[in-house]
């Protein structure tokens, strides 16, 4: 057995040993097993007898063998969606592409196994528990996110993070809006405007793991689009929030949106964060101090949650997408304020997410390739849509470079640095698909592979494309002997 | 305002704050926004209606505004639950009890808020996303608890342990059997067998921590009670599985039950158990071999996930409870066999898995009280079957110290270490609320009010009883002049 297994290593890939294993671990989709997890899990009571089910109480809040059948296929289930991405993560780190982009296309695959005949897993795009977990695992990634950084360093990366920020939201939303109402003529403009909106946030985490990678988080141009990657995302959310709200307020029956119906809802979206933040600020200290009152242990933990999960809640109240109330409770939170805990529990906050989040936000990005079909594919206009989305949305975010106020810097790059789109692009696609607009969702199932392809391509052609301008930046710079380099194909 | 709250903080208890903190962050259960919330998580929708949504694909994965109303509404509820059970862990830790009896009883009191005429809180019955996170927290919890030894400690702990544990598994569920045959005299012999195994696991973690607080789990004794406890805990796996499955035959029809059938199903449980542990050790070293080929972060969290998860469907899949599968999981896996990964992620399994189970055991817990219904306590019958079952519960493990074959041992405190039930007891009370005999559930509410009252009562009798007589046993060993002590009651 070991020998056979050391021979095998020595000649077969890595990957296909987690196939192997993953098989091992997921024989029971046979037709039989699985049909009958399918038939527990299977229709809803009709609303009457969960009525009266209500009536009484304890014997009835678990039903039998629904119960069941439903924890055994979630757990099935939740194996083959962490197993698969590792995988997928695996082989296209070694293809040197982010680890996200392999999760996305096991997902794909997974959800698109019926065009080969096989049905067995449509479920996992109904399954109500699997989709709350993979929500639960967003709002951990953006919570993480928000947590990178603080208001402070957003703060010092100063005016020309900024300007590339607001530069790289505009252009790719108006290009967006044109190229929309170029190949969706019978659509309203407020669908436009969504899809623009989809193209504007730059993902923080693909960014800043490709500049990782690729060893250069401490080079200026660096700093610059970390920072404009991270005031995009707030921009971005604060587009979402004014977009969605524009939508449900049109879907309510008001024709026609008002200029000052807009400007209230960006109005929200700002106080939102500016109130959130600020008064956040203010609390979140105190909290911890209450906290580290009571003597149990996990307090750090279970605060932070109940911090990120509170606004997460109080931003859906008032319309915001869930996300971004966890995007603002990470930036709120600082060290500072909860070294007490800290030094008690042996951990910071950070540390003790990582884990929640590894286990949960694979689930969402794989739930999010699933819910790509790829039979939409087949309609050649809808791919044609997504390579002229993809164009756009690289063409669009090149004239960052322009916002880049220092001389001597390597603009270029900082223009393809904003190019990967990521989680934002695909959480502004679902919640398009579930905004309805007279009846019809905003985001229809061919809209949505093709902003997932944009996602797809733009995270794809960054890292090869930015690690050779980043070279050619630097074989200049060293050219000028040590001088500071004025790009000549920029200035 | 710091001043004003050091001043408070001098006179008013720390709980206080936090219970001020938890109405801060829990202001919105105000009529209109809260019902708005449970209308959206409203009465599904008709079958029909959900068939032909299936037709369509990815707009109607997830339904408008019933979504985003669900997600909002499980987010809050988690702060509620989470922030409650650290409180009430809290206020009982400083009353020298056990943690876990805190997030039992503010459950108890969140499901019983009816009574007080507010009825906002009873969707957390009947939630299917908070009932699937309380799911899966226990079966992190039993994973976690499994991780805590390994089959070489188990088998070290020897003779004595075993023979505790048999006998403290035995007398209780004879007694219980006995008992329950007497105050449910209507009842089939199954409902007694089953009350009676309720009865039969000791709480591995309570005694752990109990024994913790004390400083005393490095004694012999301690090592004996902690031996016989996951050893019991297995026993009584065992016997959770065959009669559950006793059960689910009775109920399929099978008229009385034949000594084959009891067979074939404890043969089932044990094969599964011996097995899986025996298979599971030759397949774990190779599994974690296989993922460190993976160059992938995270691939020792996921690993261990996948493989527990696994186990637990699979006991699933032969009719045992999940969480015997996340425990013989927890049992397998050791250090030994991921050193390579633990290395590599600076991390083992259980500080990564420490976290999530922070995250997830305490809604367990909480909804374990929810689902107690404290109108079944107005019956004095139900009250009076509850003082009897604890009594038989404490007087049952009192034989265990007859199983302690080393001389001059405090036998006294063995019996009284192994008093505790737990998790396993309330699980085993959940798990017969859902199975069904002629259409009856086995464990019906008031049986199950009575068994959860038994577990309160037998976790909170403990620790003082315990810490009286481990001291008592000290004293009598010192007197002895460092010889070893002949306890003069039990020998």
């Amino acid at each position: 057995m070991q020998n056979w297994l050391t021979d095998l290593k020595t000649k077969t890939p890595a990957p296909f040993f987690l196939f192997l294993s993953l098989l091992v671990f997921f024989p029971p989709l046979s037709s039989t097993a699985h049909d009958r997890l399918l038939a527990d899990s299977g229709p809803p009571k009709d609303p009457a007898s969960l009525t009266a089910q209500t009536e009484h109480s304890l014997e009835n809040t678990l039903p039998p063998s629904n119960h069941t059948g439903q924890a055994a296929l979630v757990l099935i289930s939740l194996v083959v969606i962490l197993m698969g991405a590792k995988l997928g993560g695996d082989v296209f780190e070694r293809l040197r592409q982010p680890a996200v982009l392999g999760e996305l296309l096991f997902g794909v695959l997974l959800g698109n196994l019926s065009i080969l005949g096989f049905h067995g897993m449509n479920y996992l795009k109904t399954n109500e528990v699997i989709s709350a977990l993979a929500e639960i695992g967003v709002i951990f990634l953006l919570f993480e996110v928000g947590l990178e950084s603080n208001i402070k360093d957003m703060m010092e990366v100063g005016v020309s993070s900024f300007l590339v920020a607001t530069v790289g939201v505009i252009c790719p939303m108006i290009l967006g809006w044109w190229i929309s109402s170029f190949f969706l003529p019978e659509s309203g403009p407020l669908v436009h405007v969504f899809i623009g909106a989809t193209l504007c946030a730059t993902s923080v985490g693909i960014t800043a793991r490709v500049l990782k990678d690729l060893g250069k988080t401490n080079e200026k141009e660096a700093r610059i689009i970390l920072g404009a990657a991270v005031i995009d995302d707030v921009m971005g959310l604060v587009v979402l929030a004014a977009v969605s709200g524009i939508i449900k307020a049109a879907d309510r029956g008001a024709i026609g949106v008002s200029a000052t119906e807009i400007g209230i809802i960006i109005l929200k979206a700002t106080v939102f964060f500016v109130a959130s933040i600020w008064l956040g600020s203010k609390i979140a200290p105190q909290m911890f101090r209450l906290a580290s009152l009571l003597r149990i242990r996990g307090m750090l933990l279970v605060t932070s949650i109940s911090f990120c999960f509170s606004l997460s809640y109080l931003a859906s109240l008032i319309d915001l997408a869930p996300i971004v109330g966890a995007f603002a409770a990470g930036l709120i939170l600082d060290p500072v304020h909860y070294q007490d805990l800290q030094r008690r529990e042996n951990n910071g906050i950070e540390e003790l997410i990582s884990p929640i989040a590894s286990f949960l936000v694979p689930i969402f990005f794989v739930l999010m390739g699933v819910r790509v079909e790829l039979r939409t594919f087949a309609n050649p206009s809808i791919l044609t849509f997504a390579m002229v989305l993809t164009a756009v949305a690289v063409v669009g975010k090149q004239a960052c470079s322009l916002g880049v106020l220092e001389k001597g810097l390597d603009r270029i790059s900082v223009g393809i640095g904003m190019i990967p789109r990521g989680e934002v692009g695909l959480i502004f696609a679902s919640m398009g698909s579930t905004l309805l607009l007279k009846g019809e969702p905003v985001i229809i199932s061919s809209t949505y592979s093709a902003v997932v392809i944009m996602v797809i391509l733009t995270t794809l052609v960054t890292p090869p494309v930015l690690k050779i301008s980043l070279e050619r930046g630097e074989k200049i710079k060293r050219r000028n002997g040590g001088k500071q380099l004025n790009s000549p194909m920029v200035d």
